[in-house]
């Protein structure tokens, strides 16, 4: 039997959703809580792609087989009362075997927040510190030139090999706080990612904000197809999968 | 020189504010900073109160006396580059000898949040995760007994001896999230509060909301000055010492 299921986490512990020995994983702590579930028998959780090391999730998808039949009711309780409490699931179903997490989705959505305003101790690892005033606006502006198919090559991890580095995204948004006029969330909804290419944007939009680039300047980086031109990485703990589609 | 600082800071890891052998306090990470600034010499930092394990503040207030005068904005600089990224001074001023954070304090605000929704392990130490739902119009009757001069000795600590239980809530406030219906905040404002005594109200109102008392209750609570009649202490993390009033 094959399931789908949905988890929240707090990437502020992990480092990153792939398995990786001697580290402490999301993937680690959910095959550990699914091998108990399954009888001891090693189970493998298919995500819909990696997070990196303190990179949260609002609602990841992870699909795995179990040998024996049990009602998502009671596999979502079994999990939840086996997993760390920085782990949750949010909701599991049925699915049938030719359903898989990263290869049946057909788009993402990220989000990454960021706090203009005085440093907060209390949101450090949710929310990135900034700390300084951006050019919203002009941020928003070079925002809607990612929009579309493009080739991101500038904006993956430098030494990433893929035969394919065009992407489409279908949306951006920047949304202000309406309690708090310092902090914006920056809404990123595509067909797929690259590694790092959310946090290489992001590090690209704030210097754009800085008014250490012009909004336009997005257009030549990605027709220039080289992560020397683009901006830095901007830090993993503002960086949210809110969403996977299927 | 006295000096007055407001800081923020993450209780999460912290043994609460107050300096103890051995653990991670507020007080022990301020004083090792300050001796720092004050040429090597020990400084004690008096706060206006302290607060348990776990629990945060948004704007605490500490003074401490230096032996050279420096600049508050010297002062607010070298601390925060000194401090641990979970505690941030927002604000350094001079004060006259005779102020004291605690005896001069005429007043303080704390605020608890708590979440009826589903389990959320991004906000698991920031909010509590009561995940249920509350009768919230209940609750807030049951606040508003307690506004006023009460003893408030059955939400104390069960074994805090004091002369005196006599406290004045000036003002309460159950505040609903515009953002997340599930999402309440609770105020407290007032001229002090005993040991546990916030986080002994919430406890009581918790069992007001999910219907085990009756909101009038809370009268013959604090009529009986024993805390074998009030609520359980809620969780630390909820908590938050919002302002203190001079």
């Amino acid at each position: 039997m094959r399931y789908l299921i949905t988890i929240a986490y707090d990437g502020t512990l992990f480092s990153g959703y792939q398995k990786q020995p001697r580290e402490r994983t999301v993937q680690g702590e959910l095959e550990k809580a699914l091998k108990e579930i399954n009888g001891g028998k090693k189970v493998t959780a298919h995500a819909s792609g990696r997070t990196d090391a303190k990179v949260h999730a609002i609602a990841q998808k992870v699909h795995f087989d179990l040998d024996t039949k049990i009602t998502v009711d009671k596999l979502e309780k079994a999990l939840n009362s086996l997993l760390p409490e920085d782990i949750y699931v949010k909701k599991a179903e049925e699915v049938n075997d030719d359903f898989h997490a990263r290869f049946s989705a057909i788009g993402k959505e990220y989000i990454y927040i960021l706090n203009m305003g005085e440093y907060n101790p209390l949101e450090r690892n949710y929310v990135y510190q900034h700390n300084k005033k951006l050019d919203v606006v002009e941020m928003e502006r070079a925002m809607k030139y990612l929009e579309g198919t493009h080739n991101f090559k500038s904006f993956t991890k430098a030494d990433e090999e893929k035969e394919d580095y065009v992407r489409t995204i279908s949306q951006t948004n920047l949304i202000r706080d309406t309690k708090d006029v310092n902090k914006i969330t920056l809404v990123f909804v595509g067909t797929g990612f690259l590694r790092y290419m959310v946090r290489n944007i992001v590090g690209t939009l704030i210097e754009v904000g800085e008014g250490k680039r012009r909004s336009e300047e997005v257009i030549d980086i990605l027709r220039k197809e080289d992560r020397k031109v683009a901006g830095k990485t901007a830090n993993a703990e503002g960086l949210y999968l809110k969403n996977v589609f299927y």
